[in-house]
């Protein structure tokens, strides 16, 4: 399905690259990976056993992050190709998100991977909403939608100038 | 404020106290401890320097992490308050998220504690609607939302039986 894509988070520039959620560069950071499958878009994460809620199910916070973080890749992904764009051409997009709403369907059993499905339901402007579910053993358990906001460039300048915060 | 009081998260039975949001025996948790002001809740947190979005911003999975704990204790104290009970009376009172809400006001800064201040919006049987509010340096930076729902009497169990999962 996606073994010959990157994942959207590593095309992100070095500068909006530090997330918690899904930044290559945070080390103690989730490290959320995203990719397209047809129109959707997939990520695989396996919690660690203390992202726990309860024993024996996954925290609703680290299953709010996810889905945050699959959503604004997904929006980035979406912005590359509604633009005609390959995802490693300049400038860079990159998104935030306005708006989380997750829905917790039945509970999630921690142990074993989870999917986290995304789709595009608009994109308006520097806005785009996608849909997410996250998926354990084939069955849905979490609902969300993400409401992403393009952020400017001039937060992504990949021009190494000498006065450059890094 | 809160001096005289011990956080609600700290009254949770240990069965139902290994939440990495606000779990007091959740070692690689949040441990975010919540009491009451009034009749709003208040919790305070101090994002670690990984807790990051973009550099120098607080990541919003963190935050919807902490709206979330923040949600489903002050439903808790709710509870209690309602029913004219102690929160160290039997049997225990403990709720989990059906579903949250977070809307991302404005860019929370990082390295500062963060308040999250919490409204009871409604009680209705079993659920409990809690508002939220997550400022920083005097500002709101986010608002939840979270409709808790009280978990059964029967997962949190104190009696010390022979065939305990504990």
């Amino acid at each position: 399905m996606h073994m010959d894509q990157r994942a959207f988070q590593d095309y992100y520039p070095d500068e909006v690259s530090h997330c918690y959620g899904c930044g290559r560069l945070n080390e103690r950071g989730l490290k959320l990976k995203s990719y397209w499958d047809g129109e959707e878009t997939v990520a695989t994460f396996f919690p660690k056993p203390y992202h726990m809620a309860v024993p024996g199910y996954v925290y609703g916070g680290l299953l709010a992050s996810i889905v945050d973080c699959h959503g604004t890749g997904t929006a980035a992904a979406a912005a590359y190709r509604a633009e005609g764009r390959a995802m490693d051409t300049q400038p860079p997009i990159r998104f935030v998100t306005a708006s989380l709403r997750v829905d917790y369907v039945r509970p999630t059993p921690l142990g074993m991977p989870l999917e986290i499905r995304g789709k595009v339901k608009k994109i308006e402007g520097r806005k785009v909403v996608v849909t997410a579910a996250v998926s354990a053993a084939g069955e849905v358990r979490v609902r969300g939608e993400v409401v992403a906001v393009r952020i400017p460039e001039s937060w992504m300048s990949r021009d190494a100038s000498a006065d450059s915060p890094r």
